[in-house]
């Protein structure tokens, strides 16, 4: 049975692959496995069936022969085990891609996803302003600078490509367009990633499915 | 050689078992690794020595036989994968271990995080404020509540103990006790967590660092 991904019936940013299906549809596309999608909408979201998927009540999660996983991250290591592509093949260098797994979700995301979700958690709160995004901002700065002094003149975080670049470029694609370009390494990073063909093929699944506009229930 | 972990000279919770080299020392105790500390003062994060060990300047840092780990999870499951007793043997259920993993530090704890950090970075900042702080806690409430619900009557979150039940207990530990205190279920599987002797033997290790008080340089 090809693997079964969920993803948004209606991805909030449209299809510019910011939602976190991308993660588990680039991996997808980099070990070469044919999969399905399953939509589902914001209501669906929070229902009892998807919920018993992911007891968050987010996407993505991946489902085949029995095995159900929510975690983008988690679904990426899966893939990554069980596959030749996205690690390498030294048991050290195996640890360290794991490694930049977790320092995408772990340490470069959050200060980036509290910024995002700010702009429409915090609107009408008497914090929001322009002061405070300034403050955001610069979390999100102090590890952006941190990342790109390790990178440096790198082509990836640790030799070849591998699943922690995965993870890292698609986290640092949903920092603010301006801020990344403060660190030309790391724009540079992610056009790399970009520029994949697994990662267009990825892009271009997803981008399709939003192509005609909201659908009326979503 | 021993395994050296990097931890603070003095840390700010005063061995409370609250910062991240727990959850190495933890899995270090898990699977019988006896191990080395090596201490980092406040300063020395930010040193290139240490920065050359963990790019963003923070603990822990794992070495061993010129392996070089950052990243709490990625030690844990650096430790996991090599040696028994923090992943069951089928492969779907060490695939969902390390979806739980990824689940404590990427869904659970940011919320955490950004409120315990908000108390001293947001001190004097104008949205500094009792309303902002419910605002918070109704973020870490959310994901809780989700946590609390799959929990339900069960003793671990899937089956046996593992790596996700280490990251999970250790990441809920953060949380502020009332808060917990609101979901007895969560409260008792920390305190399940708390019972191991392995935890027992961890938290010791790291509180005696701490129990003559902060060092003259930290």
């Amino acid at each position: 049975m090809l693997p079964i991904l969920t993803v948004f019936k209606w991805s909030p940013d449209g299809g510019k692959g910011l939602a976190r299906d991308m993660r588990a549809r680039w991996a997808l596309e980099e070990v070469g496995q044919a999969y399905q999608v399953r939509l589902v909408s914001f209501k669906g979201l929070k229902a009892p069936e998807h919920r018993a998927r992911h007891p968050f009540g987010q996407i993505p999660t991946f489902e085949q022969d029995g095995l159900v996983l929510f975690e983008s991250g988690a679904i990426v290591l899966h893939l990554a085990l069980r596959h030749p592509g996205l690690l390498p093949s030294d048991p050290d260098g195996r640890a360290r891609a794991m490694m930049w797994m977790f320092a995408a979700v772990s340490t470069v995301e959050p200060p980036i996803v509290e910024r995002e979700q700010s702009e429409f958690t915090d609107r009408g709160k008497p914090w929001y302003s322009p002061e405070r995004f300034a403050f955001l901002d610069d979390a999100i700065r102090a590890r952006l600078q941190d990342l790109s002094a390790h990178l440096g003149e790198r082509e990836w975080l640790d030799g070849a490509f591998s699943a922690g670049d995965l993870m890292m470029v698609l986290v640092l694609r949903r920092a603010e367009a301006p801020l990344l370009a403060e660190f030309p390494n790391l724009a540079a990073y992610v056009a790399r990633g970009e520029a994949r063909s697994a990662y267009k093929h990825a892009y271009a699944a997803q981008a399709a499915l939003y192509a005609g506009g909201p659908p009326e229930d979503w």
